[in-house]
């Protein structure tokens, strides 16, 4: 993923090892493991109640690219090894494709539902995402003063009030189980989740995103706009299903005259009144904020019984075991800031 | 754009000409010009009431790649010559930015507001991607069976049912002006539109996309997912600021269980009784059609005064002149269908 | 081609036109026809008693990116219509290959010897990176005071003596019809390419290639080296079957004490006194001439009877007609210039 | 590097660990541990009396891709840890850069000469690439029955004949030191490498390198010419000046008629009687082995007293320390067929 600014992830859910390189970040960026183990800690298993029970404490070491804390400007790999290795749990998701999961799309690709292939191994290699966001997040915020924070704005039909005008900070994020920075929202984000996993059951989000100090200029006028890159990476997270830059869909409802973000005179800059466009015109970042909202779907492994077929077709009733979360969206916020952060990391080299 | 199946687009609005080069196209695919003309005629301005009065005929030549009717494997390059030049429409907005326009960024980018290389280029840069688009088209038809239909859902508040279990063929999609098949709401939407021109002002929509006969085992499992790159190449069309696959933010407000679409026996595969997904599951197509929501914003220029500052910041009243379209999406149906075809028949060359 | 300095090219020997888009070009670059014209000029077919008959005028047309002379930083379409074509004359090779010519491995890949897509196809479709590689040149040459110049240091066994050190200007290069500034040597050139014409055979031979005025820094520490990059450009040329930097195959019979290259200050910079690196350390420019030569081998179509088999595997004598280059070298001084500029155009925006 | 079978390396020489990624490699290739450590153990330092004392074990792991000794369809990571790490030995480079080496050029490009960022980095890098390269190997072997050998066919002024006709096999290749298969050829190697060692000097060498197995059909008849892609790939290894397919610079001596490869009938396919073209013609494998030629240059580090200037343009006398290999080519067998590998397997995937 990327042109400039590339990075390669490796590792199954059940292997030795999952990581990523970073392959085009400048030297000179300083960065060491606690920068990254803190960004893994906030999309590790087990870390509240809200999430599943699998706990990978998730430690990781920087094999190359970093000398007394600074970057070289080589690769940067970083690595953490699986502990909490657990494949038998999956066993029967061989005969039996969970509904709306990989399971059978991947055996008709490649021929096997393997337990470190496929399975788990999509969400788990989000560690691997997150570990090379949180070099693009150095990169960023040192080589631009650019910041990045996402948090919590839906979980299933509880919704928040919209304050991308106005973002909290990431610890305000955190000091909820539930990632969202609005407390009283919170608690009920939280019970929603607690109640679908009683039911054995599970629900959906959506993790708004807002980029601040991102210069004007970046982006690409046609096929790699700033828009088209962001929302290939967020597509790219598991669970995804939709994205919408600044007003999205409600721009569709509106006349020009209402969603058009009028000019004005900023300090030192023209900048504008409203931001309905999301930070970007064009394809090419303007200066403003840049604000996303994500959509996950609910997980598609749950414990209720789901009346399904087997790979040769057969009826049956599949009910799931195991450990899984209820509900991804506290766990998918630093997921999301990494994607952010690495496809701007790559827009502002092909900026420079 | 693309990694096997590789579109290169040229050409700027008041230039020469526009064009298209297609590299990766298989040999022995049949192709003529009227393949062509057919959908850059859907695109063209001028065709009914609701478009702008700007009247190219955007006639298409093939240059290379293609002999007795038939494409060689080798670049197809595809060109349009410009006719209806006016570059002098567009002088005030070298010092007047249009609000939420490309002008300013450009401007902050490249340093200049060409009328050649800015303005409204980038709309009618989609010329080359319908004729791209048509290339894959007939790459997906012939050799894979891939049927692409994309019709107009919304405009404004108009909002048509959801039809994409039952989706409607391209000549019943064309028997009305607003590209919508079904008449009553497309008189609403006719009626929306033309409202908003009489008012100086524009309207949003939102365009549904159907791709059907997709061979499960499409996309890449990880950052080029088959949504990522639909998602991608959507989100490159000037004005699109949201992407939904499947049942998109909805998911977002249901329960796993509601969600997930249950597996059934279909002749000879498997199948799914619902397709919340929308064709895609794990990033990879699952053989169900492949539906997706594309939100338009309303186009920027439009006729009413609007309050903003000119480049040095000062406060103006600006008021546009020329020719513009109040309402994209009728024309922006062949422009989905072709980007939709090109990332498809990335993934399809991918797969193989 | 490229990764930042992207050329694609397209066309047919006999289809309707070659060209190229040149996208990642920087605006503000002076360009205009002529400039490509002139170099075209240096390749087109038919210019001296030493090539092909085959009279190409080989005009190229400027489709976008450039306005009023200047290039606007989007995508440059070059195109150059085809005249002179006469499909007939290369029939006999779809059912007997021409030995060491593409003939029977493009049937082998594609199924097809099609006379507009194979045969002399690929010596033609130079004609589309000599007018890419102008744009190249005019980049480096503006911004940042780059020079390439080429020019045929052997043919079949006579060879020039080395001036790499000291190199010809394009003028001196172009006084003799052998593209060999040294005149004694190029009238034996001349000579050995008109006795091998007159026996119906052809001749093989060596251009060297000088870029002088390229900054320390360009190139890439792996992968990507500059000798890599620029070895991979030459060795696209048809006819190409081997490539030097430096001291090549000389270096490999040398001492470390003799083949070094020692540090001496020069003006404001650390220079070598020697040039067997040829400009490059350890896959980046260090501000001395990049040197290179390339051979060509003799054209595989000659007109004395050659002993072989059709495509059926028949014994027959194969004895060609049509018009032929003796050689080579000559005509392809510009394309060596044009691929060396690709190249050199493309690291120095990576290194930007 | 790499389309479709993507390698990307990581690791600096002083660094915790080196290795690569390998993305692309189909499922189901065998891949054990001691496939990969037999060539590691071919490039490691320390192996016989002609390489340098340094001993590095350089034992790999591989970190993901691989369940049960088969490949899954995943990236391959594979790591080697350093073991012998004296960065104190290179300090002196950092004030006087040795002549012909990367320090000069890396300090000019990213402002340091990192003991760990350059130096010694670039070739201890090539323990990634062999280790990459057996992957390739694998796929390229059990997939397509390509099997690739590499010798040391020169070095300094003793030439060994030429029977890329008639290839030795590895374990013919590893019976002597200079990994030579002509005994009495290999001892005058061996005595001129000792005789450039006892100087306090180096040597320069040639390696030549057959692939044979590979099926007519890969490589792409423009920029991706497979001779252009083996030819970036052998210029990217330290130390290389200079690359041949076929016959090479000797072709540009030749007639045309003494050049062509007549085509014969072999069993099952049309075959040629010479194999001046190497293997490939038109740029795409023509079934005959691919045969290659590739000069290396003298280690630029030399215990010999050189008359130089430090980096503030000051005269010196450098003497340089350390242990240091007299001449690479025994070394860089392996190498060799590990780029060769990597090459071929991505044009295998591309023809598929």
């Amino acid at each position: 993923m990327g042109r400039l600014f590339v990075v390669t992830t490796f590792g199954e859910s059940h292997g030795v090892a999952l990581g990523a390189v970073v392959d085009g970040c400048p030297a000179g960026i300083p960065l060491i493991v606690s920068d990254v183990q803190r960004q893994l800690d906030r999309r590790r298993p087990g870390q509240s109640a809200l999430t599943t029970s699998r706990a990978e404490k998730d430690k990781v070491e920087i094999l190359s690219g970093v000398e007394k804390g600074v970057t070289l400007g080589t690769p940067i790999c970083l690595m953490v090894r699986n502990m909490d290795q657990r494949p038998g749990d999956y066993s029967t998701f061989s005969r039996i494709p969970r509904p709306s999961h990989a399971d059978l799309t991947w055996k008709l690709k490649y021929g096997i539902i393997a337990s470190s292939g496929g399975g788990r191994a999509s969400a788990r290699e989000t560690v691997a995402r997150v570990a090379a966001g949180v070099v693009a997040q150095k990169f960023l915020g040192v080589g631009h003063g650019v910041e990045i924070v996402a948090w919590v704005s839906a979980v299933g039909k509880v919704e928040m009030a919209d304050i991308a005008d106005n973002p909290p900070c990431r610890d305000e994020v955190d000091s909820t189980d539930a990632r969202c920075p609005d407390r009283t929202c919170a608690k009920k984000m939280a019970s929603e989740i607690m109640k679908a996993r009683k039911a054995g059951d599970s629900v959906g989000g959506v993790i708004t995103c807002v980029c601040s100090g991102v210069p004007p200029g970046w982006g690409e006028p046609l096929f790699e706009k700033m828009q088209a890159m962001l929302g290939a990476a967020m597509l790219s997270i598991p669970a995804v299903k939709g994205f919408e830059i600044g007003a999205g869909f409600k721009s569709a409802r509106m006349r020009g005259s209402q969603n058009n973000d009028l000019f004005v005179r900023k300090s030192g800059r023209i900048g504008t009144v409203s931001n309905r466009s999301g930070g970007i015109q064009g394809g090419i970042s303007n200066g403003e904020p840049i604000v996303m909202r994500i959509a996950f779907k609910p997980p598609a492994t749950i414990a209720r019984p789901q009346k399904t077929v087997d790979c040769d077709g057969n009826p049956v009733i599949l009910e799931a075991s195991g450990r899984h979360d209820p509900c991804v969206v506290p766990r998918a916020v630093p997921v999301v800031e990494a994607m952010a952060a690495i496809a701007l990391a790559d827009a502002a080299l092909m900026a420079e």
